[in-house]
């Protein structure tokens, strides 16, 4: 009659890293039916769908680890669970079509702050032109929890994986980086205030875009149909969601191959930058570690250089090289460098190591 | 810089029920794309498959509402959580190919239990040949958070709704009712038990079956097949998770009609007769309303009456009438009552009363 979880075991969650724990769930998983073309480790799992290919993928967001309600307002918040959904698929270089929604509530939440999320959810899916199809409305006895599966579609050998890039090819980020976190250490600071005074206004002003790249962050779709229109195929893509870094190297060790980045050519806003500075941070390391930015990350032929060179929207940034394991940045007194997932200083490394634990298991 | 949920009104939750909410939220959803054939209000979404129709369901599951840790085995929570989504997709008339999972646990978890609890998915996975393509394992604030996704395949034509019955159609039923709720009794009475003395051994002799069919329940795929090869196809099907009258009044309501059910008729299995006798319940009472069964609920053509009669597996307990809003139950003796969803004793009311509020919409 004791419970499971004291009986099973002492191996501390924290011991796996975001990738050891899904290898170890995961590892004898063999797909049995047709329509299952590629199951566990992309951004979505591949199913055939005749005439096209189905791509399939699912986030969990858990109140007080991947949202803080005390700033991320309800209908922000349900947005953005939505779109991180849709830039998985539009990683997947697939069109998104239908949505399911799962949320856990409280008694703490009225009926009206959950129809403020689902308001939020809606527009996201209003904007892409996405259904929302299903999904389960449940109470949890404490805490939030939101889950949503998003497919999508798409013309089959266009579907790009994580896992097929090139020696030579060049690493492409879209818009830019750094802003959603320079946005989330703006939100803490006026959260950290607001809890020694209640009564404080919150200073938010001249934070307008690093403000909305944290709380509403937009899947880049728009990428993904220029890049359609000018006749690329990415060999390799994946969405930014834990840092330029850490899915750089994701690229590069899923394709076996190394990779190298230009800090010179990493995209940060002007005011990413300012705030940065202000703040003392180094612009390249949030550039590099921040997360959540949910840009596309990329790699094309160099053959196709030509052809995105003069699109404002996406920035060559590096090139893969044949050295498998080899992770380099190229910093801007040109000297080579590792490329580490982490950040450099306590703070970053914290929330690092936050999100680390957080996300155990991606696919 | 205040909390949202404070702000955006008073409406407490349980003011809405099951399908209440639902309604509200979903109400202004158009379908905007041709791949999505029929969103909310069944057991699974339908989409396009090009040959084929795809359906795909979502459950969320919440420890303390819809389980208990003390009493449920990891394995079989796993177990459990797939079945449950297959059972819907069994309910639509689909063969179930792929589930993606979502997990949130707290620090209390080790990676043993979350090991436990993943082998009890991908064993019901290989028992019923369906693919485990994808997932996300995140950490939670406090308590352990399930979301099953599954995607089933049906042909053109097969798929089978709630709103298609139509009057005079036969209420079919699979396997029994009302076990796996004196399964719950029994645990519940355990844990009270082991609550006043932790030193108590359980007693579970003799209840194998009803702490099985609450504990594992599985998914009538077999009934979905043994339909098939008859050559029936139902008019209209739901599977029994909130129990046989809230089910029926579904099945009737969605397709405008009445429906009329016979005591005498419904399928109890003499363990859980016993149990639930000793307990001092009317097992008619817990047929109609302990929920969890997982049975398939159907409806077919008086014409197709001969090809199901002779199967073990399949109960008629009743027909469909022409008086939408009508729902009744001809008792043992002959009177005719009226059908509710909820119990009639205090300890069935409050549950049910928790199910309400935990399962607030579904589809």
């Amino acid at each position: 009659m004791d419970s499971m979880f004291e009986e099973t075991g002492r191996t501390p969650l924290e011991r796996y890293g975001e990738f050891g724990l899904i290898d170890l769930l995961t590892k004898n998983i063999r797909l049995k039916n047709s329509s299952s073309l590629c199951g566990v480790g992309d951004d979505a799992a591949i199913l055939d769908a005749a005439g096209r290919v189905q791509v399939v993928t699912k986030d969990l967001l858990a109140e007080g680890v991947h949202f803080d309600l005390t700033y991320c307002p309800l209908k922000h918040l349900g947005y953005k669970a939505i779109a991180v959904n849709l830039s998985d698929i539009a990683a997947m270089n697939a069109k998104p079509e239908q949505v399911l929604v799962g949320i856990a509530v409280s008694s703490r939440f009225t009926v009206e702050a959950v129809e403020e999320l689902y308001s939020g959810m809606l527009l996201c899916c209003e904007r892409y032109g996405v259904d929302l199809v299903g999904g389960d409305t449940v109470s949890s006895q404490s805490g939030m929890f939101i889950s949503v599966t998003a497919l999508g579609y798409g013309q089959k050998g266009e579907i790009v994986r994580r896992n097929t890039a090139k020696s030579g090819d060049l690493i492409c980020v879209s818009g830019d980086l750094g802003a959603a976190y320079a946005g989330l250490l703006i939100l803490e600071r006026e959260k950290q205030v607001f809890l020694k005074d209640p009564k404080a206004q919150p200073d938010l002003d001249g934070y307008d875009y690093i403000l909305e790249r944290q709380l509403k962050p937009e899947p880049r779709l728009d990428v993904v149909r220029l890049l359609h229109e000018r006749g690329v195929l990415p060999t390799s893509m994946i969405d930014i969601s834990d840092g330029l870094a850490s899915e750089s190297m994701h690229l590069a060790t899923d394709s076996a191959l190394g990779c190298c980045l230009y800090e010179e050519k990493l995209p940060i806003d002007t005011q990413t930058y300012q705030t940065l500075t202000d703040l003392g941070l180094l612009p390249t390391t949030v550039a590099l570690n921040g997360g959540e930015d949910y840009e596309l990350l990329f790699t094309v032929r160099q053959a196709d250089y030509d052809k995105i060179k003069d699109l404002k929207e996406v920035h060559v940034i590096g090139y893969m090289t044949a050295e498998a394991g080899d992770y380099a940045l190229i910093t801007n007194d040109q000297k080579k460098i590792a490329l580490k997932a982490q950040g450099w200083d306590a703070y970053l490394k914290h929330r690092n190591e936050n999100r680390k634990n957080a996300d155990l298991e991606e696919a």
